[in-house]
């Protein structure tokens, strides 16, 4: 397989974005990417999109985006992986590339969800758990996440506060992503009292609902530099799966797919833990960050929350987190968030990451988990020289 | 890229499957697929499926599949390209094998329609079509189709009763077929008086609602003979697009995607028209069998339906269609289809199609459509000497 650099980059900023309709969210961040690298071809694109059959009756999702782009006839291949969708476009898109199909592919992650707002797209998130035994019988997906760090905070000894650095961090990182939706700082006070959603699960443990799209090119590597300044090299990319009911784990705190994925793609870059620059990690729920953490690697069982309250996980930490605000303050369009994590992980180790610039950045990591850990895909990214 | 070969293939019948979830369909058609053949590992799973999200509430598919199959941990991929969803789910396991990233491949098709009977499924298919421009005006997919029927018979000066060798062929060869859904005779005078569904398109142009799951097992075509008596080669594997809404074409006759698909498998499969031994056609609607097969070469454009009128698409005749049933009376499942023509393909190329046998059957084709011709995937087989 051929090495594969991302020559490409666009986004819109995520919000609530009613007056235009998804497949023009798309359209957008695509155009955006074209623009930003000197390609003049694309050969295949790839769209992750997770509610756009369920809350706008669109299927076809990545012809239609295709023909709107104006490359009408190209090969279009739509994946659905939940909230991991994104990044799972991503991964075929590199595939694509990989095997020598297509040079130059476009990949796209689009959501479009507050037009749906309350007990629809509460329905809508739940199709993320398995709706024969999780869903069927009332949980909503922040209750089965509830689940998971109430058994953590039991098995570990940790007091609901100690996840306050994840969100205060993302939050402050955001202020100065003018593509991020939660632009303002975060007080350790606010976050203990605020309102409770499912216990221990309170409103700033959870990231929001909203409206977004990001996309990427890939090309071969050796072709890269003719159509980027700054290309950036794709170093390790792998898929891993879990059951998608969290009471059939075997080790209810322990997300295996996490692990595994992360484990492949550190294999597959010949890197450690410890060579990672900065991690953008699927901050959905603050329990879900920490658990993250230790599942990859970065920390012991049962310490993930200390690497934030030991202030390891801000821009000048050992292990910068959520750099352009994560799930949590950016906003989590739900399918396109893979994808937003990769174009602010190339930002990062484009150098152009303003203020929140990782210094050095030089190996990235970003990671995309749907459902309660169930489909994760890993990448790594490195600058080249 | 690599050789690819299938080497294991799997089905249930076609029906209403109402006993059974959605997952264990697939489960069956892939254990069907994996004891079909001499594997013993699996390296990644594809899924395609199109109403899961909208009907079952069920996302991440692909994982909930793999892990009820006994590969969790497997890197499973769901794609969603409505009815082309099977078809497009074996173009991404075609690809991760020929691109060498993994050596054995899962990919199979499902649907589950018959629990949502009446509108709730009539509103699931239009998601096929253009949600701003042809659903939300009051479009269904029939009548859509409907359209292109009623203008392809002004046109061309075709009577309806022209259309009717296409659904009658299929029924005859549903009869031998076991996994059939409609497994009885049509006549000609049945077609013509059937109930009007959307003028022009009766009951009998229709293929049925139904539910069904088929799978295969891909690997390098080096290693095929070890793990199959019968391997068969995929020689062309082609994906196109086109505009979702019938109205944004250039010719309303002409299924560009079509044209387009079917034109790069035969480049790739260094084929002509004339050399394909029979064709597993997307007779969703009578209309679109005779569209495809004038846009694919196999006729002049206004003289698809003499290949039926001539005689020319029995078994024994010059381009045998749905040798198995085809949508219409094999049953169209709809994100199941695609690989219930792959399967039956192999069927023929192997040599064990019994009664429904193409006489020295060695060169297939299998062609899956997605929306009104909006995303077409055409793969051509061949049975290794």
């Amino acid at each position: 397989m051929r090495d594969v650099s991302i020559i490409g980059i666009g986004q819109v900023p995520v919000g609530d974005l009613w007056e235009k309709p998804i497949y023009i969210l798309a359209v957008e961040a695509m155009l955006a990417a074209i623009h930003d690298s000197k390609v003049e071809q694309i050969d295949a694109v790839y769209v992750g999109n997770m509610l756009s059959s369920t809350l706008a009756g669109q299927d076809l999702l990545a012809g239609l985006v295709a023909d709107h782009v104006g490359l009408r006839g190209v090969e279009a291949v739509k994946v659905e992986a939940a909230c991991s969708s994104g990044g799972i476009a991503f991964r075929e898109g590199y595939l694509a590339v990989a095997s020598g199909l297509v040079n130059f592919a476009l990949v796209c992650g689009v959501e479009k969800m507050l037009d749906h707002p309350g007990e629809e797209i509460t329905e809508g998130l739940v199709s993320a758990a398995d709706a024969d035994w999780e869903s069927a019988v009332g949980d909503s997906f922040v209750a089965i996440n509830a689940r998971l760090m109430q058994r953590y905070m039991y098995e570990y000894n940790i007091q609901h506060e100690d996840f306050a650095p994840f969100p205060i961090n993302a939050h402050h990182n955001a202020v100065n992503n003018p593509n991020a939706m939660l632009r303002y700082e975060l007080s350790k006070a606010q976050f203990d009292k605020a309102r409770m959603i499912a216990d221990p699960i309170n409103l700033l443990d959870c990231s929001p609902v909203c409206d977004g799209a990001a996309a990427v090119i890939l090309c071969p590597t050796e072709m890269a530099r003719q159509f980027s300044p700054y290309p950036i090299k794709v170093r390790g990319s792998a898929v891993a799966t879990d059951s998608l009911a969290l009471h059939d784990r075997h080790n209810l705190l322990r997300l295996e797919a996490v692990a595994l994925s992360a484990q492949k793609a550190f294999e597959q870059a010949r890197v450690q833990p410890q060579d990672i620059d900065f991690f953008e990690v699927h901050d959905a729920f603050s329990i879900m960050a920490v658990a993250s953490l230790e599942a990859c690697g970065f920390s012991e069982p049962g310490k993930g929350v200390y690497l934030g309250l030991d202030g390891e996980i801000g821009i000048n930490g050992k292990l910068p987190l959520c750099t352009m605000g994560g799930l949590k303050a950016r906003g989590h369009p739900v399918g396109a968030t893979g994808m937003y994590q990769i174009v602010e992980a190339m930002m990062q180790l484009r150098g152009l990451a303003g203020k929140n610039q990782v210094k050095d950045a030089t190996i990235g990591m970003a990671q995309n988990i749907g459902g309660s850990g169930s489909n994760v895909v890993t990448h790594i990214f490195e600058r080249e020289a």
